[in-house]
């Protein structure tokens, strides 16, 4: 288990290009006996949200297969279809229990420091740029563990194992939930190591995750020779700057703390040329989704008006997005309850007050499998953590892998026994 | 004459508040036998631009009523209609001339020095904050004049003298084309003094007026409390400053030199409140008439959606305008060959090359009569200024009274021989 | 006593304009037995925040007068001075205890509905857009009631009473302290009709009062004609557009809900000047001091960075403020002990968990007395209303005036026994 | 003459990468017997304006080496400086006459149109979106034309021909006079084809190229987490927005006509990330030197101030600039005398009144040459353009080149007999 973390952090991929992991996962699932939906069938390509650009997932596809990808399975994710689902049928008739893993790792540069102990172990990221800074490496591990143990099939129902692509900026959760996934689940476990939570404890629920949305807006102007005819050109640049002030100026909501941010701005080719184009990407935050919404239709009205204003094409694509979670308390105490049977967990509490979590697209899957009547929590797994999420120096407890299978087996035992 | 000029220098009278001004026409007019159209019978109440706020209005007639304005003359022009028009048809038969004058004055305090001669000679404005600081008092004293001139009616044709309200701003022309006013004229002379020429010489015509449209926006959001609900306002001044930035903003064009100022923006009621409304006062001049006409246009487009953008409604009011006047060559030789009869007229121009002059309303009533077939000019008669036209020095001399109206008088009978 | 209320309800004046109201609480005071101070001498010139303009506190001067203000006593507050103290000391030595009113108006017109009391009762304010709407007219009642009761004397220790003016705005209390007149007190309370309670309750504390700050900024540039030389002109409405949209888009803060707003902009004169002058009004708040702090000193960096950028002047005064509130929990205690013998008063609570209260500076006055080693509160006494705080048709239920006369009493007594 | 035309056209080389070309040129005019300066000795590093970035300059000269670039020529052009400047003496004392040429091409993808000679004829540019659309690769042919014609020194005086790069842009001219290369020069053509000029048709002067200039701005500040603290986070987005609509805002002036552009606006990195750094490119023009210089002075001011405003650190660069040429009617009468000598100019004129030129810096140049005392033209010759510069279908008819050689020799040989 730690060998296959191990090989996985060194092997980081960013989100919609872990085509090396997912192929991976999808070729240990079927040898445990799991049926596997994989590719386009396991995530519904309109509802996907923040591919990369074509280059971009070319460029990363290659490098999987230059590092052992099953050039098979890899074919059928090429453009970024890397979500995984392994189901398996107990030996009786019963419910469906799903487990939730992401697998894709971040942008960041992982540390050469030699206190850092993939540097000093040997497992360092093998690629500048690229790291595993988020413990997903670790989530992808558990998954498999839970695989392996439950391969036996001694349960009463349906066992389902779903790995997701893109949780980073919250995007690929969306298109597995619009592609029926969650649709006959009647329990879902989500997890997450560290967040805060010291080694040991466990929480069975978590709350504060934020409503959010991430949208990339684009402004198409025409382009002009900025000295002898500017009055022909029509500036995309004065438009996107307008959008920038103004949607940064939104008012506070009394209905709950937002956050607003545009985080990149570009346009235009030269000096001398009126700016035909600019790209904009922004982010709204609240921990009330209702605010969110209104947030999200607020800049979407200033993006149309700022391009009106200076007679500019424009489009919005939701490029990500979250939604609160509330967690079932009937899973957070069954949680709880088991990982009192587990060594190691020595603080358990049902209810985590876990807060500035940020947000996390699981949210769509748990607020799926409970409008259809089922239920689903956020558990938090503690670990100590030696420098934050996100941070070139993070790393996780080894030992939490096997304590982390032992909950969600006995949570699948339990759920369908 | 001097008299008389003096007097109206004692009573400045803003535009459209000429009531006192106007209503002295009117009585001079009819006392040398021309019939008098005036009030709203001399220009269209619809196409009034600009119009002074009701309580401004009522307050210059009460004013007015008590400096000596007959009260059943100025009646009729109570609310702002304070344009007159006298004719006069000759013993014969003939085409139609018209000369044009303008009677409104400056929102300037006028000079107490010594050396300022209305101060020395006792006809200093009676009003503070209110001055004749750009010679119309001059101007409406030559178009008694010449009325008295003319009164013989020894000429084949009719004589048309046109007093216009609120040339300042250049309001108070357009209603009174819209009103049909300048459709019979065959020949039209306007006439200024000053304009940086010395005294004695005179151009029979002029360059460089630029088009130029004023407009007033006003914005209506929804007020609130900023601290206990600040997404429920519509905030005004966010759409406003949103707009004075995007005008400001606009490109220069290669068609022609181009000009714009937001120069009044003001809304909000207090610290605590988001701002429900908010007013803006816009000019746009161009040397290039459909270059003005096209920021007019953009202009417009981006105060609907800075509007839009905020969620405000707004409406747009044209409270002024001016076009290019193009002189008709035939009145400009004419104007300086019968200068050459006239003592004093030492340097006689036909094409005048006076730039920068701004803008002149009088030039809606030029293109009109042009657009009928007639002709039209603007001639400047030099005057040697103390001070620049629109300061707190500015005077005319008064020898150019007696001079001008001996011009016009041989231009009437020229034309109408 | 309910004639006091209507007498003053009839008669309402705005901040720093209490010219009858406070020579009326001078006399009364007088009139029992108190020691007065009042004008420049219970507040410090230096130290008022946001004074209205000379011509507003001149003509309200008059009017109090022909509404029969006692000349001789008003003569000392004119300009603005509207503070008042009243001193009584006991039979007996011992500490001091302060009780604090308010005496200002709003600029609101009272409701002419017949359901609304006033009107009905025939107490309707004598003057459109000016009305007792926060209660400030049963505030000041309740303070002259009390001193009434306590002009026998018996107590140990001095009582003194604190007519504040100017709560609107949060200015008035700023330059009461300043001058020192809450330094010898020990223990003062303060207190608020109706605040979301009912009738018959009340709080002997209160908490979520916002830290807050009004500023005014000026920015002064240069004028210039907009057609003949723009450059020449500094444009002041350009910086303070840009100050308005970037003070806008100040960031949220993770330290404490925060809320901006730019309340107020006007500037320039007409459509062909470039705008010289720009005047704008600010409120910050946050329930956390220290980022109210912060978000004052953004705001003052933006406005100086707006001006230069357009090469402007600027100046920025504080207007008002106020900080948070936190009450002594002994007063609070005892305030709810008292209550208990109070008819009236059937449900008693020591800590009060009103909230969203905007701003109140009585917050300084409070803080200013906890500093030197003394204790305060802010008391809510409940009230049912028929409209919302700063409403047309608000009023109070004139029952909570004796009851509230009689709280304070006992509060006085037990403190100073 | 063709041939190296073609030759070059088929490289195209962009400004400060012309390794190739310039190397190209040094080996011909050793060739001819010129003593050669070039690399960092025919240009001041540190006056370098607008160099590209490091990567951009190895990957340039890597790819000018695999194209046949002497090696041991190019390495001193290594990073960027390729000028090159030729000097013959000839057989006689006499003054200095020097010629310029310019060397780089676009970043344009030239026509795969049947109807566009250099496709049609097999000369095409190898590389896409590099392409000479400006005629330089004839401009740079003439000038070896002219070496070879003047290789024999039978002339009194010294030639020095000036072969620049990177004038796209206005950039290599500046480092070109700063290292002193025209000090010495009495006399100076330089000259460009097309320019709405037709065939046959020859200008001995040109007027119109505008003052311009050309920054770079970047502003740094401090990145944070856009949802757990985004007061932590200095707004570089902020900074760059407000200054891009500031910038624009810029008056009119009316001491000329003036040009702005944000070319170019980029900054920030993710959605939940406050943007750390952004980076603008800023255009002024006019047709008056010292306006041009009071728009750099106030745009700079603009950048500083939005930076401040943000708490941001900035710098500003000038990445290119020019400034009007006044040709010296000496030259310019010389060169349309001489051009009657020439076969095929049917149509010779000293003064050009060609307008909207653009810019060009050459101008700093023909500056530095008259003021030491010299005098300086820039010449057009005409040439039917199948489509307008800088564009895909841009070419030029190859009769101009010995046309142009022929009357370049004829000036060189005049001026130094």
């Amino acid at each position: 288990m730690i060998e296959l973390r191990r090989d996985l952090h060194r092997h980081p991929e960013l989100g919609f290009t872990e085509f090396r992991t997912a192929s991976k996962v999808v070729g240990l699932l079927r040898q445990f006996g799991y049926e596997v939906i994989y590719g386009q069938d396991a995530m519904e390509p309109s509802a996907v949200r923040g591919l990369p650009a074509k280059e971009v997932l070319e460029a990363a596809y290659e490098r999987a297969l230059r590092d052992g990808a099953d050039p098979e399975i890899a074919a059928h994710m090429r453009g970024g279809y890397t979500a995984v689902v392994g189901i398996l049928r107990g030996v009786q008739e019963g419910p469906t229990v799903a487990f939730r893993f992401d697998m894709d790792a971040l942008p960041i540069t992982e540390s050469t420091e030699t206190r850092h102990v993939p540097q000093a172990e040997g497992f360092r990221s093998l690629y500048e740029g690229l790291m595993h800074a988020c413990a997903h490496d670790g989530h992808t591990t558990v998954g498999i563990g839970l695989a392996e143990r439950l391969s036996d099939r001694q349960f009463a129902g349906t066992v389902k194992l779903i790995f997701q692509p893109a949780e980073e900026g919250v995007r690929g959760a969306y298109a597995m939930v619009h592609k029926g996934m969650l649709d006959d689940v009647d329990t879902l476990f989500c997890q997450h190591f560290g967040c805060d939570i010291p080694l040991g404890e466990i929480h069975g629920s978590s709350a504060g995750f934020l409503a959010s949305t991430k949208l990339e807006a684009r402004f198409r102007g025409v382009a002009s020779h900025a000295g002898s005819s500017p009055e022909k050109g029509n500036n995309a640049l004065l438009g996107a700057a307008t959008a920038l002030l103004n949607i940064h100026s939104l008012p506070r909501f009394s209905t709950g703390e937002t956050r607003i941010n545009v985080g990149v701005l570009e346009g235009g080719t030269a000096a001398n040329i009126i700016p035909e184009n600019a790209r904009m990407i922004i982010e709204t935050r609240s921990v009330d989704e209702q605010t969110n919404e209104e947030l999200e239709r607020r800049v979407r009205n200033i993006i149309a008006h700022s391009a009106g204003m200076h007679e500019l094409e424009h489009e919005i694509r939701v490029i990500g997005g979250a939604i609160p979670i509330v967690c079932s308390p009937e899973l957070a105490e069954m949680a709880a309850e088991e990982a009192q049977h587990i060594e190691g967990f020595v603080n358990q509490k049902a209810m985590g007050q876990t807060s500035s979590l940020g947000s996390e697209d699981a949210s769509y899957m748990i607020r799926r499998v409970q409008e259809l009547g089922g239920k689903g929590t956020y558990m938090i797994i503690g670990c100590d953590l030696p420098a934050p999420h996100h941070h070139p120096e993070f790393d996780i407890q080894e030992e939490v892998l096997p304590r982390s299978v032992g909950l969600l087996e006995r949570l699948a035992k339990r759920t369908l026994r």
